[in-house]
């Protein structure tokens, strides 16, 4: 068995892991993860709400593959522990633990939006928290491993993306990036499975309150637009873009799509837009470039760590229509992270998320 | 029992409805819709398919209620037997049936697209098909009730509008009509349950292709595009518009989303979009305006003839995000073709129709 | 529009009607019925958790349609204004409520289990709570309108059946009486959509922790078993059955399937099997007994009243599978609570219940 | 990437493998199981339906996974190119292709039913079909991998066991083997997701049809049930037993959930019948008796190879209910399949096959 025979001790390096969050839906799926990661040991299954309750208990699934139970979220001791820390905590949570101590002693991986955006005013805003850490944000590495991959490298703390943010800046980042399209004009209409809503009780994520029903939320307000404004602003001129971004929830449980569309400026054609796509993907492991003509599905990604990506040119209306689909809760999150710490422990990046889609 | 009490005689009318088409989805709709309405009587059960068989042996939900038969499309015939006529066909196979002497006798409604587009050549582009019967085209009424119902009701052919095309139409009209967007910017994202797809054994539609993915089809290419276009151009200048259309397939049975996106003009408001709203649909039944901030949800009008209709307005990229909700089974299809026999036929517009929304 | 037109008053009664518990689904679900139900009017829209809200603010879908408030459950000035009040409450809250004035002044129709067990000592076993008012629970009549439509007619306090209940009993109630079966080998397996669970905020029954499975749960433990177990007893000798019974959750919005199995008596064929259902139900509106061979499928009573049932006999084994299809949240709550409001307020018993089922 | 590495060779033995029927939902399973397995190689993609065109065409998941286009059903030349052969092919097919050369080049694992039923007359009788090469059926090996190992081991020529027949037998052969139940009183009730129906372009299993609804089907008469007889016959006396097998259509793409019902023998008491699922599963890898009181749910083995059996004992009514839930694609067809190969090719059992299960 793959994941006993890590305990018997192997020949190369095995990093271990602690997991602050385990119990959400990202925090398991890291566990899913990293329990087929040869070069990985969970060594914390933090949970605060869970503290002393068996972790297969809160996930069935795991049952006889799991056998800790779940911690605190003590960082200082976590710390002295592990190599490498993920956070999959709400919003504010990470920001308060991080402190030079911890990671003077090992690194961090945040999969909430604390270290994600360098403004601490545009943080505060959207998010209607205190950042009780500023000062870690600047240090603090944007964890899009295909587009910081070396940054990435020699990072104390990666602020790992958001879901959508994810889908949306890989979707448009070469035509960004390339200067194929007018920036003012873009408008990102992305749909999400339900587990990017977490794991909370509440009436509006039950069963039959999502079931059999499609609707946009957040619309104009929701807080991943900013991190997709200041990413693909990067990508651009150094300052934010000012985008459209509506999320919308869809009855599935995995997976994001999005449709982003875009005036072409004057006189780029399918090629250049075909070419800058190869130009900065064709290499990129889990990014998969559909031929002409083809729309990406989630259905086509769900598990994995892929983000599939296509676009159609509307001759009518001169718009690129830019879609790209992946796993929220694989490339969306836990897959993402993993990809950041196999990168920052210098391990394979690939390692432990060679995993083929899984269907139907 | 309503739907037996009809055959003891009332003191009104009794309409004598026919459906070619009777088995496919909006169909069958028709026939759920047409059972519980007080002034009509389904006298003809049309199937190509299913000739001879026992209706109810087709839809197992309409057993016990429907006793007869299915029946060929001898339009002939039925329109010596009916007052109106519902065809809900295949592209192209109404325009194949229908003839001046069937007008003559009664009335038709058709759910397909074969009288919807005034503009053959663009009808002949987009179906890929050759109109069997230009000649009526000019005559036929677009049954969007809230928009042309002094026309439709003195129709004797009316083109039941799309699915898709109610939904966006409806959440447009205002804006455009009122001339608050600049309409070379519109882009419409629609999103649509599984029952659009019709009934047909396609292994793209099998339940495991379809549950648990979204994706995007027919970008740039859908046909419901130059429908759309025509319409809004009418409340415009006349001339057709040109927009973006992304239809996009959601696992759920039942629903049609739009979120559609366009730049305001300068220096309107927010109050003078929500004017524009109030001003063609405060006294509509059907329309249901929301209050501000609230985005429409298609569980929320699922089996009834209701469109729901928001918009948010972003103050940061000046654009208004307008969207609609419907059943595209019945606002999308069987609804609206009830009301339009309900105008023509000189009933209350709303009878049969006053259905609430199932939920959950 | 009906429900406007019903305020303007018609020649015939007009039944006011209470609901305590309008929020959760089978409240819900009575609003949507009671809405369309020519000659009742809902004057107290109770709810506990929502008072002062606005109704359609719980519940969308009744937006326009609802214009009320939610008031609290004040039953004693509420049984002043009203002639019929639902109770649609956690169980132990009727028993709770009810009262001789009360009763004196309106009818009861409880869809809770306060009063569906003669046997106190039963009741508060099986539901670990003590009954508050065991004084009425003689006199009230178990509302399973095929079974005992009579003694309906006359009460007071109706105890309106289980959803599984009422599935189960209607699916096996001619072969007991009938005494076809043996009685000791009844085995129930019944499968519910998951509205049935209630709208409470539970982690287990969030969209993504159902989707995407199935279960059994409450395995010889569900407080259904004994409600079964006596009306089955009444059929029979009078005194409660013993039987295995199975509930399971199924990721759908509505319906329940039972499957029961029972060895037939020596002798017994399948004309008698057959004959025996026809006996009582042949008459039922909303009794639809399958042509031989043919299985009920929830699907095909979704939003109905009616209850679909089929068997087939296995001559290897000898036994019978017997099986019913209904939804919960109609012929299991409140399309059966409607059901006998009609039969004690003098009313055609099928008024308002007569809603095709909707498909797909 | 683990999966190319493999092509760079290694160290150990490399199992060649050809699939017959690789565009079935199973066949593409043993794709996505044998891609991340170490030890073995796809070389061939039969494919009838879809000859020379790219295999990631016909599953996009697969895109950039898989370059190689579908091959015809050449068993003939298969086997000189081959080790391994998996036939996951229509019933009837692969009794047709399987020749004693072929047999003599390389070993076969068929996932049909062809070679499951050791009596040809019950086979022909159940499935309607002449039997093409009855001469193997008695060397062939029954493939349940708990239950068979040593016969499997040596073995050219594996029937690898249905779904339903893998969950049905063992959530049962303990108690059957200790002979604690009557074995005349066996009920299994079981319920799939809609993957076991296969890929074909049917109505029945179109998104709309199969969603919102549950079904029982092939009541008496499915074709898995001689195959529980026969198997479950030889854990008890060698001749098959008498059971009522009723399978149920789910709306869920996998998972199978089994809950079978039998009256205890006199005197049998819990503790027994937990010892004798311990005699039999306690060092089973994929078997994972769950804690008393804990029922099995299809979400906590979903794309994993194990299944969990939880039992409760009703004290009322002294019999067994005892349940059982695999993912019918994984341990119900290609996870059993590939645990087959591991065996005869003696590898570890387990290689390939320690995936997680994912959820949600």
């Amino acid at each position: 068995m793959r994941y006993e025979m890590k305990t018997e001790g192997n020949e190369g390096i095995m990093v271990k892991v602690g997991i602050i969050g385990s119990t959400g839906y990202a925090g398991q799926e890291l566990v899913r993860l990293l329990l087929a990661h040869k070069d990985a040991e969970i060594v914390w299954y933090g949970s605060r709400s869970y503290i002393d309750q068996k972790y297969s208990d809160v996930y069935g699934n795991m049952f006889k593959l799991v056998d800790a139970k779940c911690m605190d979220d003590n960082m200082d001791e976590l710390s002295k522990q592990a190599d490498v820390i993920f956070t999959a905590t709400p919003q504010g949570l990470a920001a308060s633990l991080v402190t030079e101590d911890i990671l003077s002693r090992c690194k961090i991986v945040d999969l909430s939006a604390d270290y994600r955006i360098k403004d601490v005013a545009t943080y505060e805003k959207w998010y209607g928290i205190t950042h009780a850490s500023p000062q870690f944000i600047d240090e603090a590495v944007y964890g899009l491993c295909e587009i910081n991959r070396d940054k990435i490298k020699g990072a104390r703390l990666i602020a790992n993306p958001g879901c959508y943010t994810t889908c949306s800046i890989l979707s448009l980042y070469p035509l960004v990036k390339e200067r194929l399209i007018d920036v003012k004009t873009i408008i990102i209409d992305a749909k999400s499975g339900v587990s990017g809503a977490g794991r909370g009780a509440k009436v509006a994520n039950l069963y039959c309150e999502v079931n059999e029903s499609i609707k946009a939320y957040g619309v104009t307000t929701h807080r991943h637009t900013p991190e997709i404004e200041e990413q693909l602003g990067y990508a651009y001129d150094g300052t934010p873009l000012l985008v459209n971004f509506t999320p919308h929830l869809v009855p599935m449980n995995r997976g994001i799509l999005v449709t982003a569309y875009a005036n072409l400026l004057d006189g780029v054609d399918e090629a250049q837009v075909a070419a800058a796509y190869e130009k900065y993907y064709k290499d990129e492991t889990f990014i998969r470039l559909l031929p002409a003509g083809k729309c990406p599905e989630t259905r086509c990604v769900e598990g994995s760590n892929y983000t599939d990506i296509g676009f159609m040119i509307d001759p009518r209306t001169r718009r690129v229509v830019a879609m790209g689909a992946l796993d929220n809760v694989v490339k969306g999150a836990a897959g993402q992270a993993v990809q950041n710490m196999n990168l920052i422990m210098g391990l394979d990046e690939t390692e432990g998320l060679m995993l083929p889609p899984m269907f139907p």
